[in-house]
């Protein structure tokens, strides 16, 4: 922690401050510049409570130098984390690419089956789904919820393609976890704190989507509360964060990836669908997910998005799909890596 | 709802969507430009669910003109709303400018009743505190949970004052509603939807933070599912948004509270420390809600900031918030309003 | 300066940058942490070039504690800055509180002459209006130009008010400080380096507003250019931020008002008109920044708004203006202070 | 245009707003829906202006579905532009993928020259350096400006390598153009007007830069100033905008490409070092570019980043780039495209 003192503190503000920190069993270093002074503090393990200074009126600034999280930095854990998904599905360090698919809302027994069926044929290991719909408006389709967690349930038994969707309740846990493979914890809830503790609690592999408008620092805390309260099988995925421009749904922050694997041993996927929001975006940003490393992709389809109940203008039809898998495949050959499920 | 089609659209895509209109049970009316042509769509009741006419490639652009929340518009209710938080006490159209203030977070019995005697004291009848405290990083202090609940009931009985609390899980509705006279639902909840939904089933008054990066429609669509669910007692309040700028906490968005006010029929309160973020900001800034038309204002106030576990560099000494509710005072009495509670 | 290491730093990678320290002239002190070592560096006038340490593998980041500019600095010029613009009208420090008026753009002589007229009347003392025009589009009405300069010369010569124009070119200097009393630099050009330098070596009073997605330290960097090439006659103007919200034109950051002038000694006005682009919210954002502290506010009047070449929907009819002066004068003398030119 | 009036607006309101368009010479097309009504406007040739209508109070919100932008509309010219930059080197539709490198700052005649034959012995066709330099701070280094040129020119007729650098001046346009093959326009001069009809005049290529909080709509309006003064030979260069993250210096906007390049026949180049402001970001994001269809790329590489003037966090070693090249011609010939000047 640093300490930048106003250009107008006295020695005798200097010599409080000095105490104080001592008193909280530290150690205080002054560094005195031209201009200012400031006081390194030294000693201390993890994350230090700045209260106890934060009111001085001597002080400037506080400089953290410590993160805020420290079970997911790739400081204490340098290795990758590979996240086993369900059978021999796994993401993260060397694994192959991992694609998922499917419809943004659970719709019908129909449409979930033909979707899974056509992911099955083409060797895609991950059904996506959403029961529970989280919307702007309470006027639009809310999701099946329930009932749409029974489909997944019987689509995975009936075709054993791993499921996947959105938890959104805490008291929804348990529920939701008996049906399917894995859990998804949405942007919108990246900081619902006690949805966070409570999927902690369970070993599902769980995906966090990064907020809307969430600093890296930011998801990352979110992705402690979970590997704190004891749930390790963390995946993150970028999403798009919510800029000024408006031509695109969101702005996709592949960047973002490369630089949260140097911070993080977590895996990383990237979801182009949310990212860009236009069905015409989508399969360039997914190859440029497979360029700058991520570890897989989720994407949306339906067989029918004309008629889709939410996000259709974002939804691929199969032919589309079949066409963007066909393109990750050779781009990840070409990268000397392998795409999942094949 | 207008259709903007692409200026290489041929007569017959014209011909197409008119037919996919009429389908709807809506009637089509072309409006031809010279550039491309538009098609205007006349008999909804309320929000047209687009989904037959969104992925047709010869429209280049929906417009919605039906905005996806009616029931907290203005258009449909145009006299203001007028909220009752508790014994005489009411917030919104020609009632008082409203004071709430208290700790960041409960921390002791001794901390909550040291501030409630003085907020009776200085005539401010509500006092806030938080029992579930959201925080970035797990590793911060977590708030008191049911603790702290106990701690507000306690206080409220002993001292009549009335007490508010961030409610941030579904499953504590009914446990919270109990114990305080106001539910919070906090910035990083404004779309946590299962939690508004649960909430709304009760008919507690609520305060409702504007989401960090919510639009005002996003906004009014979360206040929408609280009305829809059966609880009219909503108060909206503006807490700053994330932008570029880092040099305050947030960025106060004072002129939003003028506009929000036209388009609803909702009180809008301000909240001038998470606003700013900064205690030195957090007087000139309240003032500045009450010129704009806000209808209160929540203060972060600490009997020692210095020793506060969370938000100690904006919570203002009592000392201050004196200097603070004098001035307010004195601009409403200019403004020929009132101050609550005195 | 502070100097923040990897975890993985060595002993060696200490040493190394330690002697780097000292071939620059300054002097290092370790201060090594639980998880990892900080390096301060000492004995430095004024801003560090960092470029021999920048690019060590071993540093994880490095934190200026100095600011990029210093003339405009509150720590090395306490007392307020008060700019004189022409005959007894100053802004800043305890001048009256300064009111600017005027068209968005010079259209025709009557405009303007009426509009100079009704503000003399009114004791208004300086009329705005733009002769050379930034626009978005090509194809929308660029100003009069130099036809503009005429206009504003002819203007001030027969009615004594003093007039502010916008210089969007370095070229145009000499030119433009013959016909105009005050410049303005826009927000499009607060980075136009080359501008900032010419006005810099003249000393007209100069307007500098703040650009759309300046953090606050560019705005006084741009400041700094003005004072560092010679003219010290600078006033800054806050005219809102882009942010992700687009129901008003920008967001207007009224906070950054009192902590603009906590970081300076330069005088600091408002401009309500662009910083919300709605009529109906120029009144309460006015009398907020008069509540912030301010040291002025310009605002965009039209004799026959509806007809405005540019900026009708954010400029006051005389009526509302007045209006709005009165408000503004009551509010002014309610915090005991004057209003300009009375 | 389409005109959406306020749920009160009466019918005679409906009957003076379909006046007033008739006035304005174009044809009202009344389109009652069950909430409020709408007015289609038909008949315009291009872009209206709208400033009779702004201004009436039953008018809620005004549509514009003509763009403020149509020489560089794609639906104006449907073929892809090819802009020939010098000798045989081309940049758009179907020419290599081009690449451009070097230093963010000329500093001296020794570093521009081991630059300029490091490249041709690549088979880099394009070398780039700043002579005038916009930076945040005046205490910064500047540029050598006219020194800085007349070293260009230098090493372009010495090597027989192209060169670009930014102008920032419209008063410098005769001057640059003489010595350098390509001209920049800046993100901190996007909007300068004066500069674009400036650089308009002459027919040099041109590379725009997007602006750091500028929308596609505002960046083709200003290559728009461009073309509309008479310069066709304009191509786009997205180098990331301002966001609320910091963890990297800009987000880059990568998803923009491809749309931009569905908006306008013009080719779009990617800038990697500004987007990402971090050396290791540089080599995946250029990487996605080609990936997502840009044009080019610009790069900044340095001799010896760890002195450079300027930039040296972001700007590659030699080495590096060499790298980076290999991977982007394994890349592009993948993608059965080919890379610039082999």
């Amino acid at each position: 922690m640093l300490i930048v003192l106003h250009h107008s503190a006295t020695a005798r503000d200097v010599e409080q401050i000095k105490k104080t920190i001592t008193k909280m069993g530290l150690k205080p270093v002054a560094i005195p510049g031209a201009e200012r002074t400031a006081i390194g503090v030294i000693g201390n393990q993890g994350w230090v409570d700045d209260s106890p200074l934060r009111d001085n009126k001597a002080i400037q600034e506080i400089i953290h130098v410590t993160k805020p999280y420290k079970l997911v930095s790739r400081d204490f854990h340098p290795r990758d984390s590979v996240v086993r998904l369900g059978g021999t599905v796994t993401v993260g360090g060397k694994s192959p690419f991992l694609m998922i698919a499917g419809p943004c809302a659970v719709e019908s027994r129909e449409q979930l089956m033909k979707t899974a069926k056509f992911l099955r044929k083409l060797g895609v290991p991950v059904l996506r789904g959403g029961a529970y719909k989280p919307r702007t408006s309470p006027h639009s389709f809310q999701g099946l919820r329930e009932g749409g967690l029974e489909l997944l349930d019987e689509v995975r038994k009936e075709t054993g393609i791993l499921v996947i969707t959105e938890i959104v309740s805490p008291e929804h846990v348990e529920r939701v976890a008996k049906k399917v493979d894995i859990l998804q914890i949405g942007a919108r809830n990246m900081q619902n704190f006690d949805l966070l503790k409570e999927v902690g609690k369970i070993r599902k592999p769980v995906i966090l989507k990064r907020g809307l408008s969430a600093t890296v620092e930011e998801w990352l805390g979110s992705a402690e509360y979970l590997l704190l309260h004891g749930n390790p099988n963390v995946v993150l995925c970028e999403r798009g964060i919510r800029t000024f421009e408006t031509a695109t749904r969101n702005t996709a922050d592949l960047a973002i990836i490369p630089l949260v694997k140097k911070m993080t041993h977590l895996p990383v996927i990237f979801d182009p669908s949310h990212a860009t929001g236009k069905r015409d975006l989508v399969l360039p940003t997914a190859l440029a997910s497979v360029v700058v490393g991520a570890h897989g992709a989720m994407v949306e389809i339906h067989p029918d998005p004309e008629h889709a109940l939410s996000d259709g203008p974002q939804s691929l039809h199969f032919k589309e799909f079949e066409r963007l898998l066909a393109q990750v495949r050779d781009l990840t050959v070409f990268k000397q890596r392998k795409l999942s499920g094949i």
